[in-house]
Parts: structure tokens; C-alpha cells; sequence
């Protein structure tokens, strides 16, 4: 069996703690323009950890580093910092997040990029320190406005630029294929980017050198001694740079709750060597995230091992292994994959297919496949099924529903987490506290968490000796200036959630949300009339429509009562000889509704339209 | 410490283990009518049992039970069962659901009763097994129709009786309380009720002894032996009933994924109790299930141990204390309750505030405090908040963001499962082994759970050596036959879900809640013009209104196109002399849902409405 350590490095594989310095790191990119001057970015090491020299030491006393957040705090998802000295700015992230339960018919929801705009003359780069979308997702909407050159990983970049060729902006984005290890110069400051583990390989921390001090971002991490692909998470640097003196450490507060520490990706690979033993005949379907590439390696391998060929399903998920294969962060041997128009050519013990849908969504592969809806793909009796991943706080009932379907269908389905067929990509406390012991901040500030996932890590960092004080729990729109000795807060700036609903970009508001929760709730009534332009009275109508509200065939009696309450109100009016459109229509949503909700309780919209005529 | 063993019963409590035969246990509740003929329902206990004399075996050979499910599978929610042996039928459990995501606006879901009607002259009675609301809570929308005899515990037909109260159903109610041990006669049926743990007193299982054989039906129970009040669940009388022969068991799925045993409600009192003194100065906070009344009463011991005084805040909350302390259920000692509107007259360590809101429900009394709408308590840096329940599947979300806003306002708040503040009330896999390997049935129906529960549970009976073939799983609309030696599935009955929105029962159904979730996703454009009724040109309009689709004001241009569009869709046919309204509609319906699709890619409904004038 394999335990993840006897793993040769996939050929062309370029991360790793070793450290790049050479001239090959900076390539173009697809169809991404070059940076003029590539020399620029990478500076001289020497100064760069420059506490040590007494100029340094003194401009440190003087300067100050500003941190600005514009997403990523309360919330898990669209990540995007801005970090400020001495005039020059550069953004770490640029993520979306998605739509929570409120948010009706919203596809995604980006940063207020006001500050981003105001700023744009300041701004160096963008640095991406890995591929996930609440890292990159918003990147187009940003890029399609200004362009500013960003800063990745060879996977990173990859999936940004797929990205930007959805969205047309590619021949135009200045795209820049970076290492860990890797220092890149934003102005006066020297970000270094640092090799870490997570769910999607090519992950990267980073240490802000600056005139004011060094900031360490974790990015998203955990600590794996036996990845399924690439190195360890550099934890060496982590100390050095602890050594060397940190001002401030900014982690990855997403596990903060949980105690101990996060299972290896290797024992996910053991469990999948069972499970295959397990299945025996049956074909093996197996739902995961699409940018988990080492997983989908895993997979991979696992079915070669056993005999069986892989298909995809899903868009993303062949988008994803496309790239990741392209770059040599796949392997796949040949003739191992097959297409999935071919599966029927194939017995079910020949085969695993790896689809999309892990989190129960809506249309997804494996939601399709449940509901018996897959054009491609019946699945039954002959079908072991494993979801290897775990739902997203909010998905809970989405993957419970799908997983119920399955089972009704007849097919095994495997789920629990007691099979360990999944591992978090984050780190838990354990980790958390060798990352603060290592870096040893004069400040932390908890960020990629809701409120109780901030707190817990402000907790951790607390229980480790650090003083509340020096700990800085933060919320999207905030400021905060540090130097040694000193972090305080400034004032907000703009931030808020941009709403995407199809090609529109911020014309969904609150006030749209407010009417598409009321209709989803409750329906509407429309009463139309008629009126005569001179004296107001009823020339046609009035006519009840209604959508949502009852079944109109079966609630006559209630739709005539909200004509005659309309008429003996529009009759009244134009009696009195008031032609004021607005009052009239007050009334009759007023009286209508009083009106119905005696009826039914219900509170339905009311939408009163007068023609005049 | 108390451990839950010392506890002394309280007085007035009757339940428990004691089988009650006299003539005691049917009394009059509250204006409910009793019985008239008392006697009815309590045979005497010889024959009961039948299996042994030698007339009852011939019958059982010629006899088969029916048993419909109305309810109860592939949910959890709206437990209703039917039995049926010989022309005589009762029901038991008549529960509602809560509408899941997809059920916008919706209040409750009731089953569909079609089918009790049908039989309505069959059906002797009505048993209750415990009060939750998936075993009560559509009483009284079948009881308006059809007045058939209740029978349950003294709890139970409390809870029931106020519920019946608020429908104005009490008076005419025939409510029969009855008690553990006792036996109903259901026509040739005797249904013996046997006192189960569960998170409300007073729940009861049941032994179903009919001509065909004997059915035991757990209803929700777990094993709690240092239960907080009253006694351990009567596994004797399990025992007993495996060795006289079960023709089938039917038994709780709820926590049939889960491996080992239900931690018993002794550990949350010492939870309670660590946590009252690290709760320190400052006010404590607990948010649980109002219908936990032993987890109420233990509260409120712990808090007079500690020197507190317990407030009570939501209705529901203050609905079934006052039920249970009334029936002798919860102990409340003189002076230990104070009103909500008195709290500021203590200083904050001498008060407990008990409140529902523990999943996070919008509107509930936590959710009120947690957003600082509550009218009566503010909370913030003084309060140690405890939300002594786990998250129903499908409220994570909900929960969770009670929990940050609680947190933000600086509140202290114990949620995680690592305090044990919360124990369920379900059996877990090692539990349901043991009342598997009590009763030894024939045959096994897992109830209560949704598909993967089900599948779990039939699992585990198969683990424990019983065959698959005699193990049934259903689905709401089933009815299964039993007989000795045989079990099969006999046609389907009516069953559905019937909608609860406001007053309506049933007038919502799925064409409204399809345009609900239109309305809610993507909103809706009205189209309205008034056209001459003899030439068919326009007399005025058309005009455009829209809500939840976009800002207006700053979508002009995509509102004057649609008029544009319309416009010239009316002008074509008024032209054409062509005057079908509803040719008219559609075309501009067709049209202008091309045009916004293309511009937005979204879907909004749009209703073109025509006024003859």
C-alpha cells in the first residue's frame, strides 16, 4: 500500500520549498503579456529579511504597514486584502464568495472594488496564493477594469487564465508564473512566497518584507507530512522567519474549531485501496471537488492500480483536469483515461467515473445522476458510489437529498466520514499552534473565517501566551496600521458584496433581494383598471392577475372580493372627483391587503397598475 | 454532583415502568369527553398475549395485519401510520413536517388523509406515542373533519389539548389520557404501551397484539439509563414480548448511522453544572428545545444549586413549561421562576434566561437577541450563552449565524459538541442492537428516517442475522400485509403533502410554489396595455413594471426595449387585424423573454396583461 511518502515527484512538477532564484521563474503565460522587465519583481535577497541591517531597523521605526480588508473576514469566501507602505499598495487575493439562502437568484458575489479603483495608480500586482475561487473568482470582474499584472503559482495562473478566456479578458491580462520561493518586489515591499499544503497543489503563504516589518499570510494551509503530490509545507521558513522577527501573522482561521489535527491526504488513499477491494464488480462512481487535484490523482492511480479506467464528469471537472494535467500536475498514463461516451464499452468492474456534484448541487453531474435526469450516466443497483468530500456549512440537506436518491435508486453509497474518504484542506489547532510558535508575531490578526471561527483562533493565539490586545479580530471594510510596538485601527473604507446575477454585475440590490423574498414567500396580485384620463372613472377592469399566491381556479371567491373592494375604491375617488393615481393605488393595496390577510393570513405583494385612457 | 441516579421522582408523576391496571387511567382531560364506555379499551390481560392458546394460533394463521404509511419514511417529519386486522384499523402518530427549502412560504405540511377519511368508519382511535410536534402537530387539521377518540399519556394529550385549544377544536375533542403499561383495545387489536427515553417524558412504544401476531413499534425512543427524570426505558417488558414471539418490529431510524450509544441526559447536567461556574458574574443564556422538558428541569435545578433565577423567553417555551409543570412534569420550587420583565431587577449572576431559538430560527427569541431585536433583553459583553441543542439538518447555516452575531455583540458562547450540552434523543446503532436482539421479530420495518436512515438500519438488522427478505423498506403510500411466515406489499394508498400556508390548507401546490420560486429566483415584468376592443391599436401603454428584477432607475434602457418591443408586437397585429389576446400575449411574452435573456441571461417571468377598452 502506499502511504503517500514512496510518491516520486510528477515529471515537470517546478514547486517545492526549493527555492527558485534563477531567471526561469518568469514566464509568459499562455496569451498573458509578459512583464517588461522581469528583473523588476525579483530583487537581490540581501535586505530583504533586512531587520538585521540598522538602516533597516530605523525606517522600520518610522514606517508603517496598512492592511485593508475587503473581504474574507465573517464570511469564508472572497478573499482580497490590500497591504499599503509607503505609497506603494499590492492586493493578496482576489476571490468571490457564493450566494447565501437570502441571497435569491444571485450567481456569485464579489468585493466592492471601489478601493481598489480609488487606488489603482498605487497598486504593483496582484498576488495569488492558490487556484480555489474565493481566491481567483473575481479576478475577471476586476481585470475587465483595470489592469493590473498578477502574480502565481504555474496551477494558479493556469486556472486564472482558463478564467480570464471565459470572460475575453486574456490577450489583454499581464499574467506572471511565479514559485514558491519565489520574492517579488511590490514597491517598497518584498512579498516572498512560501510552499504550503493545501487542497489544490501549487498553494503558496506569504511573507510581507516591508520597510515597517514582516507580515506572514498563511493563505490557506494545513500541515501534511505526507501529501499525496509535492513537498511538505516549508515549515523551516515559517521558523526563520519567526527568528528573524515577525510584526504580524495573518492565518487561516477556517478550522480554528476543531481540535487536533487534520488527517493526512495519504489516509484518504488508503481508504480509497479499500473501498476498491470493497465494491468488488460494481462500477465505482466518485464525487469530489474538481479542483482537488491530488485527490483525482489519487483516484487515478488507484484505479490503475485495480485494473479500471477513469472517466470525467462534469464541466469543471474536466476544465480542471485538463489544466492540471497540461501543467504536470496530473499524471496520467496512457490509454488510463477514457471519454465518458465510451463507458457503455466497458464492463462496471472496468471503471471509475469522477463527477462533479460532491456538494449536492442542482444541476451538477452526480445531482443529475440521483434524479435520474444524467443524459449520459443511469446509475442503479450496479453502481458503489463514494462522496469524498464533506458539505459546505449550508449543504448539508442538498448532499443528504442527493445521497437519499441514490440509495432509493439501489445503489451503495459510501458518505460517512468514519471511511475516511475525505480530509480537510485546512488547518485544525494543532497546526495552528505550530505556525504561531514558529512565526512568533508581535500581532495576529485571524482572517478566512466567520466571526466563531476568528474568535476560536483569537482563543488559540490567547491560550499560546499572546497578549488580547495584540490580537486584532477584524470585519471587511477595515483598516489597520501596524509598526513594531503599535497596530491600530483606521477608518473603514468601502466595501459591501456586489451581487452577479447573470451578465449583470451590481444590479441586484437590496431592494431587488427585498421584492424576490417577498414574491418567493408569498406570491403577488396585480389589480389592473382602466381609467378615464378626464374624470377617473372605470373604463375597463379592474382585473385580478395573481402568480404565487393561490390556486386561482379553487379561490374564486377571494379574486372577485379583491375586484369589488378595488372598484368600490376607484368609484369612490373618482365620485369625489380625486384623480390622484398614487393615493388611489395606497388604497387599494392597503384595503386589499387588509383584506387578505384576515382571509388567509398571507401577506402576498399587491401591485395596484391604473391606465389612464 | 448529581448523576442523574438520585434524582427522587416528582410528585404527581404517574408514568414509568408500573403497568396500571385499574380503573385510575382514564380520566377526563381537561373539556375533552371521556370515553363512555371506560372499559372498552382495557381488556383483560389474559389472551392478550394470545399466542400461546391454541385457538389464537389457528387465527393468527388466518389473520394478516395491514399496516399504511401516511407518513414517516423517506422524512423525518408527519409520522402517521395506520394498522388494520380484521375490518378494525387505528392510527398512530398524527404528525406534520416542516416545509423544507423548496416549500417557499409554506408553514407546515400535513399528510394527506385522504385515506383516513375513506375509513373513517373503521378507525377506533387515535394513539399518541409522545408530544413532539412530528407526532401531534396535524391533529387538529384531521380531527376538524373527522372526530375520532385520542389516546396518549398525560403529556402528550396536555400538549395536545392546547394545540386543540388554539384551533377551537378542545370542547368537541374526544382525549382519553392513558399511561405505560395500560392496553387500548382497537377493535380485535390490544395495543400496549410501553414507557420508552426519549428527549420529552412520557414517550411510550407500542406492542401491537392482533389474530395475526404481534407488532412492536418503538416510536422515538433511545436507552437512557440515568434518564434526568422518570424511568429507564422498560426493556423488560421488550424482553418479555421478543420471548412470547413478535410477528414484526418497527423501529426509530433517526440515529441509525451512527455508531455506538446516545450519551445519556446525566451528562448534560454535569455539563451544565461545569459550566454555571465558568459562567463566573455574568448572565447565563441557555437556548433549547421548549418541548425538553427534562432538559428544562434540569436547568432550573441548576440554577437553584448556583443561585439563579430562571426566566423563560418564546412562546412556545413558556406554552409547555407551563403544560409540564402544570401535569407534574417539570418541579418548580416557589420563588425559583421569575418573570421576563423582572430581570432587571437582579444583577446578572443571579439569573438563567431559558429561550427557544436554538436553531437559529428566524423570529424566535435567540435569532431576536442575536440581531438586538429582542424588546426585552439586550445581550452583549455580560451574557455566557449556551445553545443546548445540535442543529437540525438543513439549519447549520441558520444556527451558525446566530451564533457569530451573538458573538460580535461580544457575548461568550458555548455551542460545540465538546461541552455535551446537548444529547440527542435517538437511539444510536448499539441501542437499537439491543431492542433488535430484545425483541427478535420475524420481520423488520425501519420507520422514522429518511432513505439512508432507513437503509442503515435495515443494515444493521441484517448485520445481526436477519434475513434481507424480511426486512421492508417503504415509502410514504405503501401498505405492507404481515402474516406468520409472510410479509408482502398490497397496492398503494393516497398520500401526499399538504401545504399549510396562513389559513389555506391545500390551496397551495406545486403550480404556486413553482411560480414562487420564478418570482423569488428571477422576479417578474408586467407588460400592460389597453387596447381599443373594436380596432385592437393601443388606447394606453404599454407600460413596463417590474420587481425583484432589476433597479429600475438604473436599467432604463432595458425597460424602454421591452416597451419597444411590445409596442411593436401590438401595432402587427392591430395591423394585421388580428385581435386573439392570447396569441398577443404570448408573442410578446416569447419576445420580450428572448430580448432579456440575451442581454441579461436571465429568466425573469414576464406577464403581458391587455385591458379591452
Amino acid at each position: 500500500m502506499n502511504n503517500g511518502n514512496e510518491r516520486k515527484p510528477v515529471a515537470g512538477r517546478k514547486n517545492g520549498s526549493v527555492r527558485n532564484t534563477d531567471s526561469d521563474n518568469a514566464r509568459k503565460f499562455q496569451n498573458g503579456k509578459t512583464r517588461t522587465n522581469r528583473k523588476a519583481y525579483y530583487p537581490k535577497k540581501t535586505g530583504v529579511n533586512g531587520r538585521k541591517s540598522p538602516t533597516r531597523r530605523n525606517e522600520a521605526i518610522k514606517s508603517s504597514i496598512k492592511v485593508a480588508f475587503l473581504g474574507g473576514l465573517n464570511e469564508i469566501g472572497k478573499n482580497i486584502t490590500l497591504f499599503e507602505c509607503q505609497g506603494d499598495m499590492f492586493i493578496l487575493d482576489c476571490g468571490m464568495a457564493f450566494p447565501d439562502g437570502e441571497m435569491l437568484g444571485v450567481d456569485l458575489v464579489l468585493p466592492d472594488f471601489t478601493y481598489v479603483k480609488e487606488n489603482v495608480d498605487k497598486i504593483k500586482g496582484i498576488i495569488i496564493t492558490h487556484g480555489h475561487e474565493d481566491h481567483i473568482g473575481s479576478l475577471p470582474y476586476l481585470l475587465k477594469d483595470v489592469n493590473i499584472p498578477v502574480y502565481g503559482t504555474p496551477l494558479s495562473m493556469g486556472l486564472v487564465g482558463n478564467k480570464l478566456k471565459e470572460h475575453n479578458l486574456l490577450s489583454s491580462a499581464q499574467l506572471n508564473v511565479v514559485h514558491a520561493g519565489d520574492v517579488l518586489k511590490m514597491g517598497c515591499m518584498n512579498v516572498e512566497l512560501i510552499h504550503v499544503n493545501h487542497s489544490i497543489p501549487d498553494s503558496v503563504g506569504v511573507a510581507i518584507h516591508s520597510p515597517a516589518g514582516t507580515i506572514v499570510h498563511t493563505g490557506d494551509f494545513k500541515i501534511d507530512f505526507t501529501p499525496a503530490t509535492g513537498d511538505v509545507i516549508d515549515l523551516t521558513r515559517f521558523a526563520e522567519l519567526g527568528k528573524e522577527g515577525v510584526l504580524a501573522l495573518m492565518a487561516d482561521s477556517t478550522n480554528a474549531e476543531r481540535a487536533g489535527f487534520t488527517k493526512t491526504e495519504a489516509k484518504v488513499r488508503e481508504s480509497f485501496e479499500n473501498l476498491f477491494i470493497r465494491a468488488k464488480n460494481k462500477r465505482i462512481i466518485i464525487a469530489t471537488f474538481a479542483s482537488n487535484v491530488n485527490r483525482i490523482q489519487q483516484i487515478v492511480d488507484c484505479a490503475k492500480a485495480n485494473g479500471r479506467k477513469v472517466a470525467f464528469s462534469g464541466r469543471s471537472m474536466l476544465n480542471y483536469v485538463q489544466v492540471a494535467t497540461e501543467l504536470g500536475y496530473m499524471e496520467v498514463s496512457d490509454g488510463a483515461v477514457i471519454d465518458i461516451d465510451s463507458l457503455n464499452e466497458y464492463l462496471p468492474e472496468q471503471i471509475v467515473l469522477v463527477t462533479t456534484g460532491s456538494q449536492g448541487e442542482p444541476m451538477s453531474a452526480l445531482y443529475r445522476m440521483a434524479y435520474s435526469e444524467h443524459r449520459k450516466v443511469a446509475v442503479g443497483k450496479g453502481d458503489f458510489i463514494i462522496i469524498s468530500a464533506n458539505p459546505i456549512p449550508g449543504n448539508e440537506k442538498m448532499v443528504g437529498n442527493v445521497i437519499d436518491e441514490l440509495l432509493k435508486l439501489g445503489c451503495e453509497v459510501v458518505y460517512e466520514s468514519m471511511y475516511e474518504v475525505h480530509v480537510s484542506g485546512h488547518a485544525c489547532q494543532e497546526e495552528l499552534k505550530i505556525i504561531h510558535n514558529l512565526v512568533k508575531p508581535e500581532f495576529f490578526i485571524p482572517v478566512h473565517g466567520e466571526q466563531k471561527h476568528l474568535k476560536k483562533h483569537a482563543d488559540l493565539a490567547e491560550s499560546l501566551g499572546m497578549d488580547r490586545e495584540n490580537i486584532f479580530i477584524g470585519d471587511v471594510g477595515n483598516v489597520i496600521e501596524l509598526k513594531k510596538g503599535e497596530m491600530k485601527p483606521l477608518a473603514n473604507v468601502t466595501s459591501g458584496k456586489i451581487f452577479v446575477d447573470g451578465l449583470g454585475v451590481g444590479d441586484v440590490g437590496s431592494i431587488v433581494l427585498r421584492d424576490r423574498k417577498h414574491l418567493g414567500q408569498d406570491g403577488l396580485i396585480i389589480i389592473v383598471s382602466a381609467l378615464d384620463i378626464v374624470d377617473g372613472y372605470i373604463v375597463s377592469g379592474p382585473d385580478v392577475v395573481s402568480r404565487g399566491f393561490v390556486y386561482v381556479r379553487e379561490s374564486e371567491e377571494i379574486i372577485y372580493e379583491i375586484r369589488r373592494i378595488s372598484m368600490e375604491i376607484l368609484q369612490d375617488f373618482a365620485s369625489r372627483n380625486v384623480h390622484e393615481w398614487n393615493m388611489i393605488k395606497n388604497k387599494i393595496k392597503e384595503e386589499v391587503s387588509k383584506h387578505i390577510f384576515n382571509k388567509t393570513r398571507r401577506t402576498p405583494m399587491i401591485l395596484p397598475i391604473i391606465m389612464e385612457v
